[in-house]
């Protein structure tokens, strides 16, 4: 499969994936749902309007929105005629948008102009902790060896929730917060800017269809409701987390900022990645059972940038795939007590660490809580994350000759406020 | 102040009240926005139609509307407004709306003919932990006196983000919810219903005018952003609960449902009963310090209804202003990180234990995890809440000949499904 659209093959965005996003055409213009095509942006809104995209639902305006919520509340078999629509209109030898240099004109946007937008009205956020070399980490640091992973982490995907109002788009500054922290030789609490700064490298899926309260979806089920996946950095106050999280777990220490990558992946575009995750310990009760790879081989990287590099440096390498408990299983698990999921939910994975050093996805465990530092080429050291530091992460699948890539995620640390 | 409409001394929507809700006036109506006045319901959007609730909002549709959402986000000075205009229109003295038999033909409804719909779309909804009595017996229960409380509750108003999705109007019923839980004389986990299930009393409060990201809501500054109080059930299956909570904190055990009561009770019908709360241990840090009284003075009654008894039965007595942290502290503290709070969002207080055994807010501690089962007079008892029970949860002030209340909320629990 080949499109008209000139990309290296180099490019996260090749008529292979076709990531769906919301973007405003330049500075002033309209928020719209568009798809990623190598440097470009195709306007859905502009093709819809033409009837170029016919399909099978009732609602006639799906893209020229500030959200993707409406396409992602429809049937799959949507999605799948859109998809399946937009490849053959950029498919090399269709002449219907490649010979139409006027329409051409009006709907490819250089993505260099545009403007990317939060791409879904996120109702409830969750967060699991589905990486077992994280929580392994994690619980040796804040509770000793012995405690390291709770009884329950192999039984079930431990997950809890999030707050939504504060997910916002990469390229969006990050302002160090404030807050309440006891540092280890003090007698009472003390109230400062954090000082220790961290990113999560995470991976969240967007729920596409919902389910009503008081129903569960299984795990065979599951996956016919995700939409699809970005990239998440969960960004955390080390100092403030340890100090409030007993017992009812992380909440400011959280929830000052949580970016979103602006490419929303599907499914169908990651289905040739589809892999193995690491072997059950033992099989989990029957709800949580699974059959058929439910995993996904999505490298991920992590970048420091700073003022005076020459350039980003990587401080992690990890992978979806090690993850121990999969989206289906999160998914079952979560609604199995009733709870209802809705269109635009977002399910994160937790930190996505993997059983080497530099597959560790936070600073926490990269320099296992500051005790060995990150030296970098040009003498400098990190901890944590400073001010002024911009932490970014990239994702995506290896291909023959092509990747299925998801961009990138950054934000930048601002000193905290006076 | 007395209104022309006529009422008991006993009721909990005198003239002193007019709390908000959200009402349709019949099965297949359009919901609108309403205030409780005796056992009938003013119709505000008839009101607001005929001209007759000119207020300094620029919108002039704030109340034929399917949320309250859009009055909340106005200027606490056009709550005044619309809250003295109304006052006045009801009053025994003014015949504008007295003497126009017409207009009252449709402007009030009674309550027994309208069905109360969810009066707010929540976004974010955070459940505190603001009663020491609570976090002190739920805390000996599950990790034993020595570590009841934990070091970091008496230095700020610990909390957690709960689930928006779930949050119900009273009278809806609630599934038992299924999920995984570990006897604790089972050696793996088990799958199956909850076997404990149980209520939370609590208070909740919505946001009017919310804050941008970044920035934060002093202690002093809180209650200008508080549009109104009700009461909510978080309901929790305490075996869900116990197994799956460390260390992220609650998460199946709490979002199968949350309820609350339908009528939004305003800050400016409660300011008469403003009172102090319990002596704080120690001053807490300056961002949490606070002048004058912020508690309120709000009874709480907890009954349990059951087929074939010939009462409600009373198991709980217990007061808001039992509570450790206000609701100032509690919004102070939510954003002292940069936060951002938005209209809609729901805030609560956690389970109101006093101290004593009659004024404890869940079932766990009545009955202490069931060791001491309420004893009923029909010789029944009950260590948890039963298939087929209904809990009732009611709020009320009790002023000089007056009450200001909030109704009620009540939940059936349904049995698990098959």
């Amino acid at each position: 499969m080949k499109s008209f659209i000139q990309y290296s093959a180099d490019t996260h965005f090749p008529i292979q994936n076709l990531p769906y996003g919301i973007f405003k055409p330049k500075p002033d213009g309209m928020p719209r749902a568009g798809v990623a095509i190598g440097d470009f942006i195709l306007d859905l809104s502009v093709l819809e309007d033409k009837g170029m995209l016919k399909n099978s639902s009732s609602e006639k305006n799906l893209f020229n929105r500030s959200s993707l919520n409406l396409f992602m509340s429809r049937d799959k078999n949507v999605w799948k005629e859109i998809r399946s629509r937009l490849q053959s209109l950029l498919d090399e030898n269709n002449p219907e948008l490649r010979d139409n240099k006027e329409l051409r004109q009006e709907a490819f946007i250089p993505m260099s102009d545009a403007i990317m937008c939060k791409p879904v009205e996120i109702g409830d956020y969750t967060d699991f902790y589905s990486s077992r070399e994280h929580a392994t980490n994690v619980g040796i640091m804040f509770r000793g060896k012995e405690n390291a992973l709770m009884p329950n982490w192999l039984h079930l995907p431990v997950g809890y929730h999030g707050r939504s109002s504060s997910i916002v788009i990469s390229g969006t500054d990050i302002i160090r917060p404030k807050g309440q922290m006891k540092p280890a030789d003090a007698e009472t609490p003390v109230f400062g800017a954090s000082k220790l700064m961290d990113f999560e490298l995470e991976m969240g899926f967007f729920i596409g269809k919902g389910n009503e309260l008081g129903t569960s979806i299984s795990v065979e089920e599951a996956e016919e409701h995700i939409f699809g996946m970005v990239i998440v950095n969960d960004w955390s106050a080390r100092d403030i987390q340890a100090w409030e999280y007993v017992p009812l777990g992380p909440f400011l220490g959280k929830n000052f900022a949580t970016s979103i990558s602006p490419w929303v992946v599907t499914l169908d575009a990651l289905e040739p990645f589809r892999c193995s995750g690491p072997k059950p310990e033992f099989e989990p009760l029957p709800y949580l059972r699974s059959k058929g790879n439910k995993a996904f081989d999505i490298k991920l990287d992590v970048f420091i940038e700073a003022h005076g590099w020459p350039e980003p440096y990587k401080v992690s390498h990890s992978n979806f795939k090690f993850l121990y408990w999969s989206m289906a299983q999160q998914l079952a698990h979560h609604t199995v007590n009733g709870c209802n999921i809705q269109t635009g939910d977002l399910l994160a994975s937790g930190t996505i660490s993997g059983d080497t050093k530099e597959s560790r996805g936070s600073m926490l465990e990269l320099t296992w809580r500051g005790a060995e530092p990150i030296k970098l080429p040009n003498g400098e050291e990190r901890k944590f994350i400073n001010d002024g530091d911009t932490v970014i992460m990239s994702a995506y699948c290896e291909g023959d000759g092509y990747k299925i890539g998801f961009g990138e995620v950054s934000g930048k640390i601002l000193p905290a406020k006076q």
